[in-house]
């Protein structure tokens, strides 16, 4: 007998992962609810991994995809001229980066976050001629072959076959503890001839970690690597492609930092309703890339410019989006705070990207799991899985966003209430 | 004053291309005609190279994604169960592997050309325990580092700003003309244990190399590849990338050829209309991916699995597509002919796929311009962009094929009688 | 009209280096005195950078390659049987390895350092199936393209013209201040499964950085990377082909550590008197090299065998020679402490592998140059030629050893009472 | 109970090969031959794998290394000014430089044929800023792993335990056969840019191949690959370390093939006697190193200073030695034709470097076998060791030369007759 999930497991690969955790059939979904096929709802504090910030089928750019559909719309266009492509541009320009003052220039990569990597990594290489690349101590980037060297993730690295090469490891900002200033040693190897760095192309650093384990980076350690970069002749990439978005509470997680980085990396909810999309910005004194130098079928998603162009357009004209998150994010902070200070554990992230460091991937996965019971999907993350990480859509109504922190905190009470009772 | 063009030549970055040979602003596209903003059609002979063979928003698939989108069908899933991924499974177990006495596992991944071919080779590294891939002379698979060691064009690897490691390089079918047997060469130098040649966890070909010139192997070549492949352990990875989803004229461009791949990439034309997407097939017996180990935001886009289903039921279930294309292709074949005679070129490809050899780059942009302001869209390929290759959607009204090619044929008569009178 | 020294100028290539400093054309050279051809006589405390522990041309050992060559003994005889080979083994095993209850198998090398690195480094490899080897910051381990690999000085890897792989680089003991334990960062990285550092196949660890500035580790710090090596299923390879032969003050540089290598290499000093030399040990259980796998027409130096024999026998036998070095060593620490201390530098190394931190690598030329002006050759090592380093031979009469130290002491007096009033 | 060769099985490692194939122990060696402890003498036709061309201790060699020993001449200078050193580069100048009209710098490397590969492959990739070197099938350059990159076979490149890289395989002359001319093949793939070949740094090639099997490149070949070098830029790499120092005839193996090679290294028998030592020649406008760049402590090995002037000036002064090595290597030619064609095997290699294809490993490993039992020392090489090659010193006195090929002929004739009468 079959059941709704056998050709799954008769026909998908293996590498299939998150339905593992949550193993039932979604067939609709709206704002920050999954629907499963038997009608069950779930409040998603997953988001598609932060590729879902503004929720599921945001009215607004599901009507201009369909009137896009609608009047033929050219769907895939490689990377030739489109409307979309020309009206994505210019709202770009106008919401984003005329206001912060940003002079960049945008490359359309294959549309996936890796690809935005790659492309980063190698332009960095082409203009600086080096190739040593810097990245970061519970990093995540990719798991192309490029983008692969710089994550941080052993399971990932493994899964290469081969040894990566091309990038240095360097501890992120808090690694050592507190009391550690890691961009202070690594201004000492660089500084130091002999010390076996090679001279950087490039640094490649997130704000946040949010496959790490929602380690956030103080400003004044971004800048002090902004500065190494600029002393170095090599160039500052933020990828900023899971903090982007306004996860952080702006559009650039980077922009209260103090920094100005050389390249940007965006993908995840860039297209505002989790269609494939992925941007490389650079200085325009960096964009020296040869016409295809960097190429791919898919650059240039126009469903994607339409829907991204609507999300601009609707949560970015004015700032009114920026406090709501704002907002939401210290509600947010209060609610794990309460749930942290009641089991010793610590608080981990910013914004509306933050999470529970349980310190124990098993702990973490058992809350993940009751919550999913109690309708609510959730997910961890770190080195051993050990952060519970909340990953709401920004747009979550207030009060199912309550609801859903209540059904977390029931778990945490649940489970730890368990395990003390057993240890007893 | 600024032009319809002018954002992108000052916002979007140096790496644009097909924009700069066809410098007008598509908004809308109906099967093989682009239709630009103010009203001229163009015949599409690029078809996306090869992502569009359905031709551009085919009403059924465009229909069943306004009503996917309508019913707020989930757009963006992880790699979750979804309803929509589950419907694609069954019509392609049903349409495309049965049929055909093939048993296969499919990963979704990130939804790029590149990201599948990464995909494959990883996973034949893994299966093997082995890092060196053999890959073939002109052969293209993708620009991110893993991909891009196997793609041969120097262009493309000079952006990488580094050396490319873990694979070996071998003369495809033909390469040194007609009479030198390419795989038995091959064959003696994995059978010398001297040759310095590592032994290969995979060979990575094209049944048809499309970027590098619509190379066409024979299939006693590819016979012997996959039997070299089989003698010394490695894994034999097509990808179809490109000649796959219908274009030689058959759902695979192997079928005919009497190989069985250990592992094939799909990307292009699956998802029927140009959406992101890609797919690696492998043996069952070589699915020993752990669960995420490849991983990506993107893989399994659901927008994709609504169309490409769509597209197997309307153009598989049956096998009166395929004849369709197959006198299509002898069409093309004919016409094709009677223009390299005129002017002693040769003939390239096979199927919907194929090209004239002009032995001139400049000479075919000349050509492919000249067909561009009589309002059609073609371009080269090969290495040093000398070959017309025609890549006519697989779904073009058969008058408006024939249109197209005799604007093809007139740019040729133009272009070279201008060269003749030039040179008298 | 050519000077005594024109045709290495004219012949010989830029790559010549020492020469430079010490512009004169040596002839003969007896213990701790090098001639000129003028007659002019030099103190040696340079010692070939350590490989003349035992002076140059120690008469037994000198008399016992003369006894050699004149009965006609086996100069050279790959990796052959021969009688001087025999009579080495057995020195060294009942000299060397059963007084300090070693057991390890011996192989000989291409006779350089870094051909025994580079066997060190690929049986580690082999033995482990990993690829990644740790290497500190300021080790230095040769310049062939494997040891380069972990060699931290950035001049030299630059000539390597291509990135180099399979090596992690961390910091060594004391790199970031006395209050930092670097052992324990790297313990935090290791057991950190997303750190971005892969499974290590060995440590290659000095246990005194020669080249990199005579940073001597601590016995604890030494004793936490084996820990940290046997944990994590590496080798624990100690590279003592500077510090070994007797420099530190025991035959081993570790002996006295707490520490029990798997792997350690030697050269420089073992053949007693500069001959090109160069051993790699290894615990019986990891010797699973196959015949000639790592192979060299060099390898086996039957002269060295020679020397190196009598040098076991004449300084090894008894623990006499050892104190003799540790007395020079303790003579050593106190002269240069009083130099130090009058200007405020600090002391680097231990037993005669010592040096003073002018942390200015002009200052510190300045003083050698100053030093052969009268009569002694001395040299610098660090990041930056900062620290005047002094390595006599251990065998150098202790009047000749104070009177070297005399000029040495002038020349700081005289080099830094000059800058002093020149600054005034 | 001990057998005199106890102690090598229990203290040395499993890497020693040669002594497996002569399992007894040697004592002294005079000419072409060698002495065992027991008195038995053998006739050298292996001279240290081409390293004592001139035969073992040659009594002016032997007696000036004793005079300079007997002086205290400096034995170890690091790259200090001796006068031994000036003697020999003035002696290389006047006898090997001048007459051939040859301008090359000399670089004395660490003491062995692959620092001197390694030396020569860095060098080349810093003149060109490229990082690809061109080698070939069968080619040997020694184990370190940057000459191991360019080394075929597998046996050894498996030793390395990883991944090497920097390398582009290409097919040797005559590697497939004599119909086809991998020169123009070679060609093809340097002038299509897409065929994915790295322009290269470097070609380093071999004139007559040693290990590879004693494979001669024609004139004709090696001419166009100079021709091919010159114009893509690249250097031309002779490696001469087995095949220089008179073994074909000539000082050099390519005096007579009409290419004037970028760089040139040597070392086997460029000692005279056996010692350590190896030199790369550059054209004087690619000697860029930086002083030490590229260094080591046993660069310029004094002894041998003292022996390879003397063999120049006894052996290269005039050109009665070369006419004798001709002389010798038309007897061999003629002798071992004779063998060849009685069993319908191939000869292979040029001058007194020649050897006879037995097309099995198991069957040559069994001719050299039977010759050591007659008192003839000969070994084989080839991908499958199939090759029995002669390399008999260059000053074998006529008779014992002729004698050792009558054991030789008599080991053909046994062993194949056996075979025949097995097979019977």
């Amino acid at each position: 007998m079959t059941s709704p999930t056998t050709i799954f497991d008769t026909v998908e690969s293996e590498s299939r992962s998150y339905c593992r955790s949550f193993p039932t059939v979604f067939t609709a979904a709206r704002n920050a609810t999954l629907i499963a096929e038997d009608g069950t709802e779930y409040t998603d504090f997953l988001a598609g991994c932060s590729s879902l910030n503004y929720g599921h089928n945001d009215p607004d750019m599901k009507q201009a995809l369909i009137d896009y559909l609608s009047a033929d719309g050219v769907a895939h266009g490689l990377d030739m001229f489109t409307g979309a492509k020309r009206a994505f541009l210019e709202s770009f320009r106008d919401i984003v980066l005329k206001p912060r003052g940003m002079d960049y220039r945008l490359q359309f990569t294959g549309p996936t976050g890796a690809n935005a990597v790659e492309a980063a990594m190698k332009l960095a290489r082409k203009v600086t001629g080096r190739h040593n690349v810097i990245a970061f101590t519970n990093g995540f980037h990719g798991v192309t072959n490029g983008a692969l060297a710089a994550t941080g993730n052993g399971y990932h690295r493994g899964g290469s076959g081969m040894p990566l090469s091309g990038v240095t490891r360097m501890p992120y900002d808090g690694y050592y503890g507190p009391d550690i200033d890691t961009a202070a040693m690594i201004a000492k190897q660089l500084d130091d001839p002999s010390s076996g760095i090679d001279a950087p192309a490039a640094f490649i650093v997130e704000t946040v970690q949010g496959e790490g384990g929602l380690n956030a980076a103080s400003p004044e350690w971004l800048r002090a690597i902004a500065a190494l970069a600029k002393k170095h002749g090599a160039l500052l990439i933020v990828d900023d492609i899971q903090a982007g978005c306004g996860r952080t509470g702006t559009f650039f997680s980077f922009e209260t930092m103090g920094i100005e980085p050389d390249i940007v990396t965006l993908a995840k909810s860039l297209s505002g309703m989790g269609l494939p999309f992925a941007l490389v910005m650079m200085k325009p004194e960096y964009d020296i890339w040869g016409p295809a130098e960097h190429n791919g079928t898919f650059r240039g998603n126009n469903h994607a410019f339409v829907t991204a162009r609507e999300a601009l357009e609707k949560f970015w004209a004015t700032s009114a989006f920026m406090g709501e998150v704002q907002d939401k994010g210290d509600l947010l902070h209060n609610r794990l705070s309460a749930i942290a200070d009641r089991y010793g554990f610590s608080l981990r992230g910013r914004g509306m990207f933050r999470g529970i460091n349980t310190g124990d991937g098993d702990l973490a996965a058992a809350i993940c799991k009751s919550c999913f019971e109690q309708g609510l999907i959730i997910e961890t993350s770190g080195p051993e899985d050990e952060i519970v990480k909340v990953l709401a859509p920004l747009t979550i109504p207030r009060d199912q966003f309550e609801r859903g922190l209540d059904i977390l905190e029931e778990a945490f009470d649940r489970v730890l209430t368990k395990q003390t009772a057993k240890a007893a």
